[in-house]
């Protein structure tokens, strides 16, 4: 049977990451979505489990220091994390698991699991970066300014990643992404019994 | 700019990768065959340059030893060899170049040549792939055991390639390839430059 892995969707603010992803869970019932653990309380349409895992803020420095989470960050003080448990046993059912996720929570995911596919998500160019940027429109001036520094400072860290996707339109970003997760499937370490496969067909 | 890279698709007689290579040239008139050497006489519509680099022994056996093939073998008393310049120079162009090769060769090309995907093209069955053997019609009974025992004792190198693809349908194994070119073109390795690239575009 083929391993599942770990699929990282990550880029900059303005990348449009989260459109990306939501696309694709869209378009693939087949893709699990990995589910964060979160100290912030729920909203009245959240669901435990579904929209995240909610922890006390005891229960979430007790699963740090268990070394339980792929990746966590501390947050507007509520801490949010990537439930190592959860991600490894739809891994080992033979699922994708799609993880949409900040620079920096990649960087983390990559020291700690290396079964892992990480897509780098890139605006089309830095105009389009900052339109996307300011469009958001919740913002004050300072605020549109560090994040356009910020997301200008990460692409540095495309080299990291395994893949990169320009997100010019949403649509060829998810081709490609999809062209990515079709080759990946095809990847000879994930199936330890090729041999045995062709030679069981014949045996029926 | 990307750069190209060598694209091996190779597997053991029976696994149709003739078939499937024809195919691929086909639908993508983009990427470049490889051509290879060989010291055996051309026939009569044959063009040196198209078909093969047609050498003569001398030739080739001076080739050899300056280490300009990326791999070779001698069949049948005449030479085969894949020119390490023809290859190098397309992929400095950005083009992706196809091999298609037995197992013996793309493991050595595996040795002598870092910038490659390689692909093991497998039968969907040992059943099948006896009967592929057998529909050549031009071999006895002894030559087709032979180049069955060997197909089977060739599987064991799959774990030597980067992808496997199953070869039931021609039109599913080209797809799969498709994928992989596809997914390999965004590899992050094969840019030196995809910062500068978002960069640029703003500054038209």
């Amino acid at each position: 049977m083929s391993k599942g892995f770990l699929l990282v969707i990550s880029g900059p603010s303005g990348s449009g990451k989260g459109t990306v992803c939501a696309e694709l869970l869209k378009r693939h019932k087949d893709i699990v979505f990995s589910i964060s653990a979160t100290t912030r309380k729920p909203r009245p349409n959240e669901k435990h489990g579904v929209n995240y895992f909610f922890l006390t803020e005891e229960e979430f420095k007790k699963k740090i220091e268990e070394n339980q989470f792929l990746e966590h960050a501390l947050v507007h003080s509520n801490y949010y994390g990537t439930p190592r448990d959860f991600v490894l046993n739809e891994i080992e059912k033979g699922e994708i698991v799609l993880l949409e996720i900040d620079v920096q929570g990649a960087l983390q995911v990559k020291k700690n699991y290396k079964n892992t596919v990480f897509i780098f998500l890139l605006p089309p160019t830095m105009d389009e970066l900052k339109n996307r940027i300011i469009k958001r429109g919740t913002e004050s001036e300072e605020d549109i300014e560090r994040r356009f520094r910020n997301a200008f400072e990460e692409l540095d860290f495309v080299g990291e990643y395994d893949y990169f996707v320009i997100n010019d339109e949403v649509e060829n970003a998810v081709r490609d992404i999809e062209h990515i997760i079709e080759a990946e499937k095809l990847r000879v370490k994930r199936h330890s019994d090729i041999k045995k496969k062709v030679m069981k067909k014949e045996e029926r």
